[in-house]
């Protein structure tokens, strides 16, 4: 990527997927930005800005060429990146013909997971029948909106192919951004799904009053049992404190603005999840997160309380008050 | 403790100091409370409440006697609590006779470090003669604030002696504090200094600009310095996500109301460090962390980036805007 004038497609036009786009257009190359909706598209067009999203960015359209053909837009680039909201990756994914993917690189910049499939976005490729090799993923702690603001954010670029994860990491560090790479895809990706969820409990303790002391005990607890889980799915002698795990839960359970955090605060404050849903007009990741997350701990001998806690509140029905209380006697 | 009634000398009347008396009260123990000033001691005697820290708190003084004499608060105890600023203790300390400690357990609940011996008080205590099995301290994360509101907190209480420190523990207890044991008391400790100069760190770059996905990195990247310096003076298999290192740490940095962060905020402003501690009429404690923990890391064959760029502001004089972008190099 690094070296040559590449081609990116960028399949998504939400707040991460704008950011990611201003990042891109500080390197030498060309952007095919796939926008689903016309009037959207036509937005861009006329004035260089994300109407929806982020729309203080004034992006460098001499580089980016925008089609509502997903398809066009996949032939005419060399890596491809996704990044829409998780609920629709599936059903985005199923509009492409499956054969313009064949060796393209394909980046993710989902933070949720394919909950068609129970799936985190790099195995579910990988079942699909691409190469790990040509599989990255991009990590936060990141909000968009200081992406935007141009503050100084980390990102971690995790692939088996190391090489790969280096040059992508290239192109994304700028005076504002320092990349890093990782070989650990596959804990970074389970750990971006599982702070959602981090993030809906620590949303429904704020709501039923609970104050700074027990949220980070909460955050303590949290980081640990995503460290459990990670050590069942995928051992590794990983270090859980560096910034693609622990930064990123840290940014997202503690931030106001977090979707998830809300959509928890509303959980605690007696919303149905029908009538938070509604009432946000969007489907938070860590809903669908909480339910895969426990698909497949289901076939792992191991015990993770505070997402336990969320599934029941937010699958079986139980009164939050009823189910974190009975989490508080399991934190230390 | 638990099992007799028991009479726990309580020296200093802060905050914490005032929320500890709260929590003994719960329990059949008599208090003796060590007062300096004469005219606060009227005042609590008067109104049972402390006037200047947590005054919401009303205080069963039918279990609390009030002494401005420290040696007599210590002859009628068997055990001795310890609460004052860390800037204080080793003056407190050397108005006491040593005898009267012979035999008395001695709980410290100091969250700072002996900067006049560049020890934490564990470490002060035994050079001073005390026995290990002897000495406990109790680690957070808990703002006073939030005890005194009954809000759930959980608490850690540290000994090599284990016994004694799940008595403590048991003490401590009621419907809102969860406390635990653990025998890492040089750990707890020595994390519970260096978490101040972490707030301090925050403080100042929240005050250059630095925004949330910063701050979450400076975070993780606090926590492995955290760990990287107890590894080094204190070997053992700790877990550092556990709440009374990751969670004390995540509770002090990111709460605005931090007297360390307050302070950092201050010289990331541009004010010195003479009239931050004037304008806050108060001495943070990581001040004086930072300069002790420095002068042990001299012997240690390690890098602590964080804490030198602490140092390196406070002590050298170098511009927090010049020192902390040095930092963010070395941040990962």
């Amino acid at each position: 990527l690094r070296n040559k004038k590449s081609n990116i497609a960028v399949i998504g036009d939400g707040s991460w997927a704008t950011a990611l786009i201003k990042l891109f257009t500080n390197h030498q190359v060309e952007i095919n930005w796939y926008i689903r909706q016309d009037e959207i598209l036509d937005k861009i067009k006329e004035n260089g800005r994300n109407p929806l999203y982020l729309s203080s960015v004034k992006l460098d359209m001499s580089k980016i060429n925008l089609s509502n053909d997903i398809n066009e837009i996949i032939c005419q680039s060399d890596s491809i990146v996704f990044v829409v909201p998780s609920a629709f990756f599936h059903s985005t994914y199923k509009k492409i013909v499956r054969e313009n993917l064949n060796d393209k690189i394909l980046i993710s910049a989902i933070k949720g997971i394919v909950h068609e499939k129970s799936k985190i976005v790099s195995d579910f490729l990988i079942t699909e029948g691409f190469s790990s090799d040509k599989i990255v993923a991009i990590a936060g702690p990141c909000h968009a909106e200081e992406v935007a603001m141009e503050k100084l954010s980390y990102l971690t670029i995790a692939s088996e192919n190391e090489v790969l994860a280096k040059d992508v990491a290239g192109i994304l560090s700028c005076n504002y951004i320092k990349s890093s790479s990782s070989a650990d895809i596959v804990g970074v990706e389970y750990s971006a799904v599982m702070k959602n969820i981090m993030a809906i409990a620590a949303g429904i303790c704020h709501s039923l009053g609970f104050g700074d002391n027990f949220q980070s005990v909460l955050l303590s607890n949290a980081l640990n049992e995503i460290n459990i889980f990670l050590d069942a799915v995928y051992p590794l002698n990983r270090n859980i404190n560096k910034s693609a795990y622990l930064g990123d839960l840290a940014v997202t359970a503690y931030s106001q603005f977090s979707r998830n955090r809300t959509f928890g605060a509303m959980i605690g404050k007696g919303y149905s999840v029908k009538s938070a849903q509604l009432e946000m007009n969007m489907v938070a990741e860590g809903y669908f997160g909480t339910n895969s997350i426990m698909k497949i701990v289901k076939n792992l001998n191991i015990e993770l309380p505070i997402i336990q806690a969320v599934y029941n509140i937010l699958y079986l029905n139980i009164s939050p008050y009823i189910e974190i209380n009975l989490l508080t006697d399991k934190l230390k």
